[in-house]
């Protein structure tokens, strides 16, 4: 059965947006008393029938619909866009598909990027919550200035610096079924005031391994290293 | 100071192969008495004077090497390369960045891609391991049949299976210090007859977690489980 994302059912939405729409009747030529099914990005899993196969509104009935819980752990990842978007919309889908709660993206000293368009990295992010066959979508904001970020209300906060002289890996540092944020920094790294800000705001500095890793790649590694609770 | 990438140091060659020779000589502009740094990817890090500064066999002379050991664990994925090569050129990318011993694409089944330009996917693995500062190159093969990597002679053998009757997920599965081989299949999965070979041959079935990964997704995953030990 053809899987759609449409927000707000809950709230009495029966139809389709103007994308999937397109891509229900269009594209997978779906028409009238069809099964497809829908989430919503909140947990809901809805079965529906089409009832008007419109290619700008598709109109559905829902005929069953279930909640799925949101995993215990709650990961909130803050990260500076790299230069390459790409990198950045490849980190997106991935962290998606492993799991994630919030996603922001934030301007630091040294950022090479100042600017970011979330409409289109949250197409990514709900094209892999479907492809994964999750049911809920990471909430993503940004760009945010690298100080908004340092007062959350996250139980565990970490910051990812490699620290020669003090080594701790963020599979040691954080306690099971938590929430955590987990600041990323720039291709030219965070600079030392941003560090010393984070740690004046309860941050803990974390490494997350030997290697040395690109910007996606360590935002990626904290995903990991925190499903595997 | 600038890393370069020169196999067979130990055996005498005391000069930059084309690319990385006009790579020192005409972008960085490094002249003779320059100092420079390369790893062999056999853990050999050689820190170098440049003795004749040609763009085409650029000449150099070590000054100081050390070895670097490898890690304990040795991992080995066997995937089915993507129908979107840049999935698994991005698959390389990381799985060099996180930590890998060898990767052998392999012929399935269910396969989209029946070719693979394995020179492009070395050029690949060297840069992601220059970039994240390592001296070990995986050794990287293929395309070779699904049954040739059913005999290996890893002490550890598993395949990625979603199984709901049996979910044993491979961070509980593996022991630490070990060889590992690990079997990730096609966008349209192992067929049941490669799932029967692959037990028949000591695979055990694992999951890499709750969602449903793609290919490259679930590839990188198992590099991640098995480099947190």
């Amino acid at each position: 059965m053809s899987l759609f994302y449409q927000p707000q059912i809950q709230q009495g939405v029966s139809f389709l947006d103007l994308e999937e729409s397109r891509h229900a009747v269009q594209v997978l030529r779906l028409r009238e008393g069809d099964a497809i099914q829908i989430v919503d990005g909140q947990g809901g899993v809805y079965t529906a029938r089409i009832t008007k196969a419109d290619t700008k509104k598709c109109l559905f009935e829902v005929t069953e619909k279930k909640g799925i819980e949101r995993r215990k752990c709650r990961v909130h990842i803050a990260i500076a866009p790299t230069k390459n978007i790409d990198r950045t919309e490849w980190f997106v889908e991935k962290a998606v598909e492993i799991g994630i709660e919030k996603i922001t993206f934030i301007q630091c000293k040294h950022s090479e990027r100042k600017v970011i368009n979330i409409e289109r990295i949250q197409k990514v992010a709900i094209n892999a919550m479907k492809q994964s066959g999750q049911a809920w979508l990471p909430s993503i904001e940004g760009l945010v200035d690298f100080n908004a970020v340092l007062k959350g209300k996250e139980k565990e906060k970490f910051i990812a610096h490699v620290d020669s002289n003090n080594p701790l890996h963020l599979k040691d540092a954080y306690t099971k079924n938590s929430e955590y944020i987990v600041l990323i920094g720039p291709e030219g790294d965070f600079s030392q005031q941003e560090l010393e800000q984070a740690q004046h705001n309860g941050f803990k500095k974390v490494s997350l391994g030997a290697n040395r890793l690109r910007t996606e790649t360590a935002a990626l590694a904290a995903c990991h290293i925190l499903a595997l609770q």
